[in-house]
């Protein structure tokens, strides 16, 4: 019997706690050699491409996550999980709220690790879904005292501090220019689909944590270099597929390769994090993949468990 | 919201003759460059691999099916339907059924094209579910007298041809011996997963028309160089997936490379079939791909009817 999840239901049973916890466990197992995540494949179709990513936690189970590059605002993304036992098929997930989720939470866990313990204040250059699941990780991991959130259309800025302030009950204000968004911020969020450097790194406060998710290449990139010169500490979710960018990530060029630490290594404690309250730190964020296998799991136990 | 089938509904709603049509009406697709059908990928893990095929029909739909190579006697593949409009997810099916039965189809054409009018006796080399599925599409193509079949296994060739007499209402006989099972045959079928030849082509008649569906590969084939050497004519559902495998499949190698036609192209009349009533036919089943995302069209399209 397969469990079947609509974007309602695991929006209405994945809360924030609940999805940062397993992206916890999951780059956990991704450290211990248990969370097996191969390149992501690729068809090209008329029109666009289908991408499958892949994982696999060692003897509990394996599954994958497709999308699709055709660029339909309502495209729906498919989440699947096998039992690694008898290669049944526990559930299915169809939409996109994982997917936002575990990025979203990704980067929760990203600025519980990298930002200042006392972090309070939110500026976000962004306002699609991806910057929503970031606003929406991060008060759960910091209790913020206010967001400030800038993108170019005036009304879905508006619309998302009005969503900050009634969903997450937290002070927002939208804001005309995005260094208003990020001046004097302890965390920013940078969730656009710009291909062009959205913020200049001169910006940002001493002591900022920066999450990045969107373009981060070479020749597209929603920052520049002057982010990457600027961060004393520097972290992705996933060297493997951080090397494997093509045109590659502007992290992995050098001299900033030498800098780039795994989130997971740090979460582990086998490699260090932010060392003192004034530097400033980045995360890139590349999605590490089988974690939305990861939480699809974590959402079939728990209905397993109600049933 | 999205049409969830399991196998026990795509046995009950998905007939041969249902099938065998929307086959047709995809290999038609396919040689009028609608289907689009790129290589398949394949994602490698712990143990085994996640294969996906995807598919495309221009302007209608998109989607994939996945399946995996661990091994598991109960694995079940995932086939999933896209709206081309919307990007929606229509209809997702899970099981083996809709797989085995598209296979069944494809050879069911091939046998309506291929084998003589009035072939009325065939013989099984086989008896797992690949092996049933082209009993299955034949029987609806050629109105059948007599079922032979031979596997290694006597319990289960007992078995399989009691579900033919009682499932398809056709004289079926278990026979001892290979050679038994395919003499004075009018349509043989080779379904196993043996690496060597099970039958040699001295044993068919004139006129006999052969679908073969297992291993077909330099080194690893069900069946030896003799029976292509027997072809008068020989067949193939994808020419670009026969070009495609690694090792080389027999049919792509010199001299019969020249002599193997595309199924979809027959069917279109632009390349011709049978010429006489003594020659031989082949035809090596590959999978078009996309045409399981076909049968789901065609499934999740009746059902939008009986809503």
């Amino acid at each position: 019997m397969t469990l079947l999840f609509s974007d309602a239901e695991v929006a209405a049973q994945l809360d924030a706690p609940t999805a940062i916890g397993a992206t916890r466990a999951a780059l956990l197992a991704a450290h211990a050699g248990r969370l097996v995540a191969p390149p992501r494949g690729s068809a090209p179709l008329a029109g666009g491409r289908l991408v499958t990513t892949a994982g696999q936690l060692t003897d509990e189970w394996y599954g994958f996550r497709t999308y699709d590059t055709f660029g339909h605002p309502e495209a729906e993304q498919v989440v699947v999980l096998h039992d690694a036992r008898s290669g049944r098929v526990r559930a299915i997930a169809v939409g996109t709220e994982i997917g936002s989720r575990r990025t979203g939470a990704i980067g929760g866990v990203a600025i519980d690790l990298l930002a200042r313990p006392e972090a309070s204040t939110l500026g976000v250059i962004g306002c699609g879904g991806q910057a929503w699941a970031q606003v929406w990780a991060a008060a759960s991991v910091r209790p913020l005292r206010e967001v400030t959130v800038y993108c170019r259309t005036r009304a879905r800025r508006e619309a998302f501090a009005d969503r900050v302030r009634a969903e997450l009950g937290i002070p927002a204000r939208a804001v005309d220019r995005p260094e208003t968004a990020v001046r004097g911020r302890d965390v920013v969020v940078l969730a656009t689909d710009s291909p062009t450097p959205v913020i200049s790194a001169a910006d940002l406060d001493p002591g900022t944590h920066v999450n990045t998710v969107g373009f981060k290449q070479r020749g597209r990139a929603e920052f520049g270099l002057d982010l990457l010169d600027r961060a004393d500490v520097l972290a992705t979710d996933s060297l493997a597929q951080a090397g494997a960018y093509d045109p590659p990530m502007l992290a992995t060029d050098p001299p900033y390769a030498d800098n780039l630490r795994d989130l997971a290594a740090v979460l582990a404690g086998a490699v260090p994090g932010r060392a003192a309250p004034g530097e400033v730190s980045v995360f890139c964020s590349v999605g590490l993949a089988g974690t939305e296998v990861f939480l699809l799991d974590t959402l079939a136990r728990e209905a397993a468990v109600r049933l």
